[in-house]
C-alpha cells in the first residue's frame, strides 16, 4: 500500500507523450501544436483600409473642419478584393472600403462619417459617388490613419504559434489566415473500457435480483471524451479470466490506455489482477492508502497504461478524475495537467480513522475571497449521487483523525479547467 | 448605435429556449436536461456487501480480537450477481464479495484483511476457502457495518435529477444506475456561419493581390463548437445581394441561428444589411456603442437569429464571445450564461476616445486574490494574434479617456466555464 502523492507520481512517470499526427484544421480545436507555427506570408500581406471612407493624402486634409470642409475630387470606387488603377495626387480621392488594399499616392483614410457622403450615421449615405465628382472633407487625418499596414499583425518568417500550446478558437483562426489547412498535433489517447462483474447488466435490462446496471461504463466513456480523448466501450465482460485475457489482448492493438473496473480487491473472483499477471503486464502499484478507491491497480504493458479501478462508481470517478486524467493530458501534450488546488474549509468539519487519505465529494463556494465546501450528502463510495452537485474533492490528509471546521484543508476544484 | 448593455439584452430577449430531444444517453453529455429524472428502482436494488470479506451475525464477532480470534463455520462462498441458498445462523459465516447481495440471517460483513485468510495485505490470501472449514475473526463488527443498504443511494419514486441541470460524467453515471439508455434534452442549436467578403479566398488558395485568407470562418466554426452547438459552415460567399440572399434563405431552413460576417459596415458593397431588410426581417439593432465591433447588427427573422458581426477577425471573435455564446446557451436550455466577471487592474492603463466601451483583450493573472491584466499585443480589430494568449477581456467604460493602472475595471475571463 503506497501514499496518494507516491501513486500520483508513479502514473505520471510512466504517461508519456503520443506520436504527432496531421488533421484537418477544425479537427485540431482542443489539441496541442506538435510543431512551431511559421508564417510564410506577412498579414495582412499587404497595405490596406481599416474603415469604409476616402483614401487620402493627409496634407490635403490638414485644414479641414465641419465649417470649412475641403472639397476632393473623387477619381474611383474601390471594393475590397480590386486593385486600383487609380494614384491619388493632390486635391485628390479614392472611395475605399474596408479591408480594400491602399491606393497609391493616399498616406491615410478618412472614414465616411466625417464626409458629406454619411452624416446620417443610422442609415445608408445620401448622396451618390461620382467618379468626377467632389466629397467634402469635414476632419483632418494624420499620416497612416485608418491604414492597417502589410505585417502588422504577423510578419513573414515569424514563428507564431509555438509547439505546446492548446489550440483555441483564436488559434484556428490565426492557422486558417496563415493557410494552414491542416495543422500537426499531438494525436488524443484512444482508451479502452473494460467493466467486469458477474452482476452487471446491461442499463435497459430488467434488473435480476442481485443485479445491478452498469454505470461505470457510462460514467468513463463520459469522462473519458470530456477530457478530450477517446473512448472505446467494451461490451460487459464477465468475471472469467479467459473472457478478460481475450478482451485485454483484442483492446492492446487499439488503444493507448486501458481502464478496467473491479476484478482489483482481494476477492477470489477478482481476477483483473491475475490476467494482467499472466500476461506479463508490470504492477506498478496496487492499493493506494486513499478512501474511496484503496485498490486502484496500475501496470504498464507494452508501453501501454493499464489502469484497474475498482468497482464501485465514485471510487471509479474519483480515481479516473485523480489519476487517469492527468495522466491522460500529459500523453496529449498538455502542459497543465491539474485542476486548480486552492485551500479552504470543510464547514461540516470531517472525522475519520488514520491511515488513508480521503476525498470528501463536496460543492465549494467562494465567499470574501475565501472557499468554503460543504459535503454532497452520504460519502459511501456506492453513492454516485454525492457526486452529482459536487465541483470540488476535500483532501482530509491520511494521518487527520478530527477536522476541525476551521482548519483549511486541499480542495480540488473539479468542474474548472487544468490551471498548472 | 445603442450602448453594449442595452444590445446585450435586447439579444438574451429574442433567444428562446428550443424544444426538447430523445438522444443516447452519452450524446447527452454536456447537454441540459429537459425533464426530472425519477428513480424507477431502490439504488441499489438490495442490501449488498461493501466489502469483500465474511457475512457475519455481529453478535458472534463480540468477542474477537487479536488474541483470541473467534472461529465461525463457512456455509459457503459468494461472489457479487449470485443469489445465496444459505441462512447464516449462530457460529456460521458465508464468505461474501464486495456487491453480492447480503445473505440472510447476516448483519454485518467483516473485511477480509481481518481474518486469517488474509494477512498478507500485498498479495493473495494464502488459505482456501473450504465449505465447512472454519475462518479465524480477529475483529468485531458493528451492526449494518460494510453493509451497503437497498435505497441508499437512491428511493424508488425519488426525483433524482432536475430538469435544467446539465450532464455532466456524474449525471451520466446516475441515469445508467436508473436504467436510462435514452434521456430527453434540449437540442443543440444549429448556427449557420455565412462569411461575406469579395476579398476572401479560401485557406489553401494562394493569396492573390488584394485577397486574405477566410479566417473568421474557421475561427467561428471553432467559437460553435466549443460552445457545444452544431456549426453549420457555409462556403465562401461573394458580395453580391443574389448569392446571399440564396444563401440565407437556403440555411434559414435547417438553422435555427445564422452568423454572417462582413457587409454590415457603411460601405457601398455590404449587402448583408440590404438582404436581410429585402427577405423582411426584423432589425433590433445596428451599430453597438463599443470598440471592437461597432457595425455590429442583429436581426430576428422567422423566429430565428441572425447575427451580422463585422468582418475584422477580432471584432467577430470579440462579439461572438459576448454576444452570442451567452444566447446560444440560453437556446440550449443553460442556467448560467456568463464568464466569470471580476474586478482587476489594467497594468498598462489605458486611453482613449470617449463614446463606446472597449473590450481590450488582456492576459489575465491573479496575484494575492487581486487579478492583473496586461494587454497582448496591439489592439487592432484586424490583429487576431492579441486574441491567441487573451484569457481574458478588459471593458473600458465608454465615457472613460485615461484610465490608470490602480482604478479597477471589469474584467471577463474567456477561458473559464460560465459561472452566472
Amino acid at each position: 500500500m503506497i501514499d496518494v502523492n507516491e501513486a500520483h507520481q508513479i502514473v505520471l512517470d510512466c504517461a508519456g507523450k503520443l506520436a504527432a499526427v496531421q488533421v484537418d484544421l477544425v479537427d485540431g480545436l482542443g489539441c496541442i501544436l506538435a510543431d512551431d507555427i511559421v508564417s510564410y506570408d506577412d498579414i495582412p500581406p499587404f497595405d490596406n483600409s481599416a474603415m469604409d471612407g476616402f483614401a487620402v493624402r493627409s496634407v490635403d486634409t490638414a485644414n479641414a473642419s465641419e465649417k470649412e470642409p475641403v472639397g476632393l475630387r473623387i477619381l474611383g470606387d474601390e471594393p475590397a478584393g480590386q486593385i486600383s488603377e487609380h494614384t491619388v495626387e493632390q486635391g485628390t480621392t479614392v472611395r475605399i472600403m474596408t479591408g480594400a488594399k491602399m491606393i497609391d499616392g493616399a498616406d491615410a483614410v478618412v472614414q465616411v462619417e466625417y464626409t458629406d457622403l454619411d452624416r446620417n450615421k443610422e442609415g445608408r449615405q445620401e448622396k451618390q459617388v461620382k467618379e468626377n465628382g467632389f466629397v467634402q472633407i469635414y476632419r483632418p487625418v494624420k499620416v497612416s490613419e485608418n491604414v492597417r499596414f502589410s505585417g502588422e499583425d504577423i510578419k513573414r518568417g515569424e514563428t507564431v504559434l509555438k509547439s505546446g500550446m492548446e489550440i483555441g478558437p483564436a488559434e484556428v483562426g490565426v492557422l486558417a489566415s496563415l493557410g494552414y489547412s491542416k495543422v500537426t498535433v499531438i494525436r488524443p489517447v484512444k482508451v479502452s473500457i473494460i467493466t467486469t462483474g458477474d452482476e452487471l447488466v446491461g442499463i435497459d435490462q430488467p434488473l435480476e435480483p442481485g443485479k445491478i446496471r452498469n454505470s461505470n461504463a457510462f460514467s468513463l466513456f463520459a469522462q473519458v471524451l470530456q477530457a478530450r480523448a477517446i473512448p472505446i466501450q467494451s461490451d460487459i465482460t464477465i468475471d472469467t479470466k479467459e473472457a478478460l485475457v481475450e478482451k485485454v489482448t483484442e483492446n492492446l492493438t487499439e488503444a493507448d490506455v486501458i481502464i478496467t473496473t473491479g476484478g482489483v480487491s482481494v476477492g477470489d473472483y477478482d481476477v483483473v489482477k491475475d490476467v494482467m499477471a499472466s500476461l506479463g503486464a508490470e504492477l506498478k502499484f496496487w492499493c493506494v492508502k486513499q478512501k474511496p478507491g484503496k485498490p486502484l491497480a496500475f501496470w504498464v504493458f507494452k508501453n501501454k497504461l493499464v489502469f484497474g479501478l475498482p468497482g464501485n462508481p465514485v471510487a471509479t470517478m474519483v480515481c479516473f478524475e485523480e489519476y487517469v486524467r492527468p495522466a491522460l493530458r500529459k500523453m496529449m501534450g498538455h502542459q497543465r495537467l491539474f485542476r486548480p488546488s486552492v485551500k479552504g474549509f470543510v464547514v461540516e468539519g470531517a472525522r475519520k480513522k488514520p491511515g488513508r487519505l480521503h476525498f470528501l465529494r463536496v460543492a465549494v463556494e467562494k465567499r470574501d475571497n475565501m472557499y468554503y465546501a460543504s459535503t454532497t450528502g452520504p460519502q459511501g463510495s456506492g453513492i454516485l449521487k454525492s457526486m452529482v452537485t459536487a465541483n470540488g474533492l476535500a483532501l482530509i490528509p491520511a494521518e487527520v483523525t478530527v477536522l476541525k471546521p476551521d482548519e483549511p484543508v486541499e480542495l480540488h476544484l473539479i468542474d474548472m479547467p487544468e490551471d498548472h
